[in-house]
């Protein structure tokens, strides 16, 4: 029984992260984005793109990696993607949210679901660089959808967003130029610096 | 690059899920929980829990049915459990919203996941009815965190909500005590008529 409340008291913790706010803008522009409706978006993507990985991937892998890939944010919140103080500390502080909340686990499975995570965040793998590409797309289509979304919000540079968007790039060149196409396009309404 | 645009359409269209609002309330009782974070923590629920099902399962298969399983909910909206007029026309509602949504999909991926959406309902497979005995016991383990939760709100009788979490005790029957203990103190508490 020890076990299964590890696991309850590990199921009962997450439910925080429904409150986890993202920059990102839902498309019927109601409210901002939470992190876990955010990583079932990315979990039901990676099993209808995998064909554009450049790499063969291991999609029941991917799936379990974007699921967990945004955890650790129940205690070190959601850091905006241009907000360069807050990325300075952000891999102490999930460093240490990683430790207490897999900590929840049956060691084995806080293990398995730490080395997901971690694997996710050093993106060298086939599976971590998909799931990267993936992290990247979502929020992109959704600011298309959103008449620019936080890019209109924060106008960043096209340098900062091309950088933002390179896993894209690298890991799905073939959805790549649907990618150009909205930062063209988000070039020339002036929500992004040219 | 029509294939392309096609599952782009269905992932901008289930953006729609997380605006589908179900009658259980967050642990943090700040609101109810949309469709979308609740198949995520079902998927999440999935990998961890898995060793408590009555028959082996492809914990993968089970992780990709919960992911889509109320997607049809994006036309048909969530039907409370004990709402009996709205369950009445669940099932040709659900129809028609699978028709249209998976039917945004390439034909081989819309086939896939309306399959997986169809033999969820159907509740007859080792993966299916573990994913059903998972899809009861979220919303329970909700409730108790959060006083009652929608059992406070609606105080159904006890007859209406053994039968509701019949799933867990059928196939997962080592987790049934917790869930058994559960519906006692939700008895003694007056959340649900004896």
């Amino acid at each position: 029984m020890d076990r299964l409340q590890r696991q309850l008291s590990f199921i009962l913790e997450i439910d925080k992260l429904k409150s986890i706010l993202r920059q990102t803008i839902l498309i019927n522009r109601t409210r901002r984005e939470n992190s876990a409706e955010h990583s079932w978006h990315l979990a039901v993507m990676a099993n209808l793109l995998a064909e554009y990985a450049t790499e063969p991937v291991d999609v029941a892998k991917v799936t379990r990696m974007v699921l967990v890939h945004d955890i650790v944010e129940v205690d070190a919140g959601d850091t905006f993607a241009y907000d360069t103080v807050g990325l300075a500390s952000k891999k102490d502080r999930e460093q240490q949210a990683a430790e207490r909340i897999f900590g929840l686990l049956p060691r084995e499975q806080g293990t398995e679901l730490r080395e997901l995570w971690e694997e996710f965040e050093a993106e060298q793998t086939p599976e971590a660089q998909f799931a990267n590409a993936l992290d990247r797309l979502e929020p992109c289509l959704l600011n298309a959808n959103t008449e620019g979304g936080t890019w209109k919000e924060h106008t960043p540079s096209l340098d900062k967003v091309m950088e933002r968007m390179k896993p894209v790039k690298l890991y799905m060149p073939q959805v790549w130029p649907v990618v150009q196409k909205i930062i063209d396009g988000a070039v020339a309404s002036g929500w992004v610096k040219a």
